[in-house]
């Protein structure tokens, strides 16, 4: 295994299984044939063609694109179509900034291939030259990706709440940051990829934040979606996500990210520009 | 003007201008077409055929290649073909760790559009929250770029000599930094862009550092390349970049980048996804 193969795990995908979704004439995401097809019946909301799956017409404004197309999401989750609802709202259009033209329920993202935005946090402490990572393991009962390996904080970018607030929240949270020591993390980068799986894509941007913490603070779940934190040397965390599976898909990139950033892969290593260029996919 | 329209600027190119230069059967740059004419008649050095610059039979290793070609370079400087020679050698290879399969003089490296690879310094200075940044002049001697702004420390990289080592070395030639002081730069990121001019091509990789400097100290340049030095708040290198073309183009980027990377351009704004992905263009 290499670190390069999580690159490729993270960008493995083929667009000529998916149509094109449309809202308001601009592309907002990517449908799977299957899932395109399943759409059809639901005219009041979708308009399906050979080439693309755009929104009924008529619906010309954020509320009623929202409204119309939850209904149907709610029918398709009771068909088992999507799963893992999540009574939390992601923004879509063709920018983080906006404008958006609707919003959906998280769960059904990934199978429209919007694009989702994330925060992830590097917790992190020094020891002199050396650096040690907080890392967590997800909770046996996540929906997504149980047990796997994680960034000590984590969550997705809903609508109503900015990546700042949004940081401070979820290290709340998953950590039991307070508010105060979790301000002091700074948005370092940006990670991207476009993944397809089975069922969707997801070609995603994650706002990478490195937070330096005291020696002495230690981390403590509070929502029951972390089981436990391990605090490693760099050497370890490297290890393990350069020779095993472990580790959360996308963690894995916002990790290399941070060994980048920190010097501990350097340019003259092989590897260097593949990882550099490939820690940022364009769709 | 904008942020974005450095972007432009350093990526505006058009392969079909050029023909692919190729180094024991892999291509390791781009050559214009009229100056490809120009290398027909040294059979020695260049085999020029309609589809591709490659070195003639028989130049099978890294001495032979680089004495092959040097020999033509020093006499495409004397017809003007090439200018500024500086007496210094880039690798020549499909990427910076190597393996290497020549060298070749730094002024000629643009007309065969090979990757150069440079290190830039952000040389900065916290005053509470605030950031002030040191902005160098450069020479109105200088053979490229005459009085324009620039990074406090920049240089190509050579061969023969490390990328921290280069930085401790310009941050003495440029800027008087200590070796003590210069060793705390940390590579934190690179830019990449693809630039064609009237004569050649500039599919660059620059390696940025941020150095955090004290209050006190104040940069001396001690090679004549700089003109002088300006301590300026982070607001108006942001005004002179995102208002003028005062600033060498490359650098441009180099300090949209540490704009992002601290704070200052954020996911928020209009721009922001284009400008991070404009800051790594893959050739």
């Amino acid at each position: 295994m290499s670190f390069l193969h999580h690159i490729a795990v993270c960008n493995k995908h083929d667009l000529s299984n998916f149509l094109p979704f449309v809202v308001a004439g601009k592309q907002v995401g990517w449908v799977k044939h299957g899932f395109a097809a399943r759409l059809k019946e639901y005219k009041d909301a979708f308009s399906v063609s050979g080439d693309r799956v755009s929104l009924a017409p008529g619906l010309d404004n954020y509320d009623d694109r929202t409204r119309a197309v939850d209904s149907v999401l709610r029918k398709l989750v009771d068909q088992g179509l999507i799963w893992g609802w999540r009574g939390e709202y992601y923004p879509v259009g063709t920018s983080f900034a906006g404008p958006h033209l609707m919003e959906m329920e998280r769960a059904a993202i990934p199978f429209f291939g919007i694009r989702a935005y994330g925060i992830h946090v590097n917790g992190f402490v020094r020891d002199g030259a050396d650096i040690h990572m907080w890392i967590a393991r997800r909770s046996g009962g996540k929906q997504t990706f149980p047990n796997e390996l994680d960034n000590m904080i984590a969550g997705g970018q809903p609508v109503g709440i900015s990546l700042q607030e949004n940081v401070i929240k979820e290290a709340w949270e998953e950590a039991a940051v307070p508010a105060d020591l979790a301000a002091r993390a700074h948005l370092v980068s940006e990670v991207s990829y476009c993944q397809e799986t089975e069922h969707f894509l997801k070609p995603d941007v994650l706002f990478n934040y490195d937070l330096e913490l005291p020696a002495e603070f230690v981390p403590n779940n509070t929502d029951g979606e972390v089981a436990e934190f391990f605090l490693w040397p760099m050497d370890k965390v490297m290890e393990v996500v350069e020779n095993t599976d472990d580790t959360k898909f996308n963690c894995n990139l916002v990790i290399i990210d941070f060994c980048i950033r920190h010097g501990l892969i350097e340019p003259e290593q092989p590897d260097y520009q593949a990882l550099v260029q490939g820690l940022r996919t364009v769709l």
